[in-house]
């Protein structure tokens, strides 16, 4: 990478989207494509395109538009795609079953390495090939693995008890699905899913369309 | 609801952590709070939560700050929480199961009526007390039942394939996990929720973490 600079929280969601498209592109095997084209597919607009590819050092040419293979490359470069992410899957109910089973994070580097659990009746099961492991040999997994991303699909009360531990075993990286808005160290990344909060937000748009309807 | 204008995708995700965060305060048992202590646990600024609820019309007093119990309905008027949402779920997959089984969602007034799939091993097995029906009945189903609201947890290339048609049949707000970026019609509500692009994002953080620490 040869610039950096700060960039926002929108534009950094928005660059696992530029992947994807790209990732697709290249499946179809298409060489190149203007920022209009590729704005069009993504719903933004063009500018918006640029602004955002503008931040990591532009990658376009004037008058041929942006070569996918390279984009692709170098927006996967930025994401940090090209190693092997070691994870931990702590929480094997419902929704570590789904997460486990994802291929698609495989594909992007992210391997699960160990799966882990507090419910007896689940430990020692099998999910996508790895035995799950009771809580209590979580932190010497971690530690002796080299684990740096967590993967939380436990209850906020549970996430409390170990958030501290698994930090000073060496998780660089949490992804957290408990319901719990945590304050982590600055060298450590938080990304947060809240599934009952995103729903909330469906519910809130729909009430609006209904509002306007009413009121227009 | 007196008064609404058109408030901004940022404010519209934060509601949600406001109606949770008051939801536990409520819960603990504790009237009201200011804007300081709200904005702490939840590690935005006094300033942001001031202006995130005038977009409402206040709710606070001055020297007093919020009353929990008012603010909490009133957020949850804004989100259209007080009624029943009727959902069908397509797919019942692992997500799929996940997603039925929350219970957190029929908390907030998400009602779950049918699960459809299209897999015959899947069809007649029971999730949370529904029968998993074939996405043949989906139309007529969505129609019968007034549905408003579909949860899409296939794959994209299904999603495609049955979109228009749920629409049609008065599907007014869609919760989507596939990897679609789709285009709805502007008085249907859509939130997508791209697991792979979040963790995406997360592996975005850990490479700008690892990158100042080098260049610090």
């Amino acid at each position: 990478m040869t610039q950096r600079k700060k960039v926002s929280e929108a534009v950094i969601k928005r660059l696992p989207r530029y992947y994807r498209h790209l990732s697709q592109l290249l499946e179809g095997n298409i060489d190149r494509i203007s920022s209009n084209e590729l704005a069009s597919r993504m719903h933004i607009t063009a500018s918006q395109v640029r602004q955002d590819l503008n931040n990591f050092g532009g990658f376009g040419q004037q008058g041929y538009g942006y070569n996918v293979k390279m984009l692709h490359a170098e927006i996967g470069n930025i994401l940090g795609l090209g190693q092997e992410l070691s994870c931990v899957l702590i929480g094997a109910g419902n929704l570590g079953h789904a997460v486990a089973n994802y291929a698609n994070f495989e594909r992007r580097g992210f391997k699960i390495k160990g799966i882990f659990d507090n419910n007896p009746a689940i430990i020692d099961t099998k999910i996508n090939g790895l035995t799950v492991q009771t809580v209590d040999d979580l932190i010497p997994f971690i530690q002796k693995n080299q684990i740096k991303i967590a993967m939380l699909t436990i209850p906020a009360v549970s996430v409390k008890e170990l958030i501290d531990d698994i930090i000073e075993a060496g998780i660089k990286g949490i992804w957290n699905f408990s319901y719990l808005d945590m304050e982590v160290p600055a060298d450590v990344a938080l990304v947060n899913v809240h599934l009952s909060d995103s729903l909330m937000t469906l519910a809130y748009k729909l009430n609006e369309i209904e509002y306007l309807k009413k009121n227009q």
